[in-house]
């Protein structure tokens, strides 16, 4: 049997605005500073420890990997950063607030957009600077592969193609592992694990700088998985995101 | 002709406080941190970037290079931690006092351990907490290669062997590398790529969180050195260290 730990970053300064995020790569505030120092306390109270972790190339994922490492005097394990556990890249929506998105697109597109599995936001034009192409970050990625636009859908399957070739053969290793990623990113590794249905995985809100403990079997596939804190906190932080979830996906 | 940049980490606590530190891990003071900012700004407006960055386990050495590379934007690139870039092992003075040292093993003895290339300090014992084979962060490594000590010359042996085997093979592909280590690690690093003598060396005097630039020619062979910032503020640093490296290094 083995575990593995999740965790969504801290908030970012586009959380706090209101912005689709995405693919843009806006710092963490100062309360996600703290949730994510918060994080690694309740980590090593409970004993946990790793021997790697994995973080997307935007530095909200990795900043709080950073401050979780820190307080758990473990700054010194790998670290791995993937472009493959960045958030789900929103298009031409990315940097848009809730209300100019509405006002542009209508209220009922919006709905789809966030709440449909397969449906993509507006793509990002070619010459569009938000496109990845032009971002040093992405120079060792096949220019098909960076995306302009993605559905859930296309998310999961970039992240689960992530979980299987890169991440499951370490935990068969038993490497003990933590993955510092993205509401969404997290939402598309649950449903690659296992396979809710798209109601329920709707309807997951993965609250921010909070560890997810997946307990799984001999095959890495799923048993259980539990948030740690206290209930009501994690309750609270959650109902919180399914309020914020309509503007900051 | 290749380029790359070394640099010393921001002050620590055992920096402030006069002890010898060695492979001891103490975590920067807030001058330490705001050196390594500062370093970071230094960099970005001088226009340089990275692909990849080393540092040792030590988190003073990681904490400075997470530092650096918020600063520059470049929290994403790659970087590899290894024992081989920490700082010279200070066997059984590590946490001591130079007024204990002195107390303890005589003044001519302090110098001699402190000043020549070839002495080692007084060794670890096996089961001394101290010794990093119980320390999990040292798993990997073979029991027979983790010192219980070492003279500077043992330092040079180690971190010129990472050098030549680790880094060099990353210069010759065009890698823009930055190295951040420590004030031993770094004064062996250019004995091995300089081969100065011993008194040049033990006159080199690192500043802390001042990036060092290093022209390399096609065989990855030193052409220059030079330190980035104000010339009068870098050798007034250089000089504090040398006053300060009677008792911490």
């Amino acid at each position: 049997m083995y575990e593995i730990v999740l965790i969504r970053h801290g908030e970012s300064e586009y959380n706090r605005q209101n912005l689709f995020t995405g693919w843009s790569d806006p710092d963490l505030t100062e309360k996600g500073v703290e949730e994510a120092k918060k994080a690694g306390k309740l980590l090593k109270d409970a004993g946990y420890t790793f021997d790697l972790a994995f973080a997307s190339v935007l530095k909200r994922s990795i900043k709080t990997l950073n401050y979780i490492l820190d307080e758990m005097d473990l700054l010194w394990i790998p670290v791995q950063k993937s472009w493959k556990l960045n958030e789900r890249h929103y298009g031409a929506l990315q940097g848009l607030s809730k209300s100019e998105t509405a006002l542009q697109y209508g209220e009922e597109q919006l709905h789809i957009w966030r709440r449909s599995l397969s449906v993509r936001p507006p793509m990002l034009k070619p010459d569009d600077p938000r496109y990845a192409r032009h971002d040093i970050r992405y120079k060792e990625v096949r220019p098909g592969d960076i995306p302009r636009g993605e559905s859930l859908e296309d998310t999961v399957h970039r992240v689960g193609d992530f979980w299987t070739n890169r991440i499951v053969p370490l935990i068969r290793k038993k490497e003990r592992v933590l993955i510092s990623a993205h509401g969404n990113t997290l939402r598309a590794l649950i449903k690659y694990m296992e396979d809710i249905d798209e109601t329920a995985l709707l309807d997951l809100n993965i609250p921010t700088g909070v560890p997810l403990v997946y307990k799984l079997d001999d095959d890495v596939k799923p048993i259980s998985r539990f948030y740690l804190g206290e209930p009501e906190e994690v309750q609270q932080k959650a109902r919180e995101v399914a309020n914020q979830s309509k503007v900051t996906e």
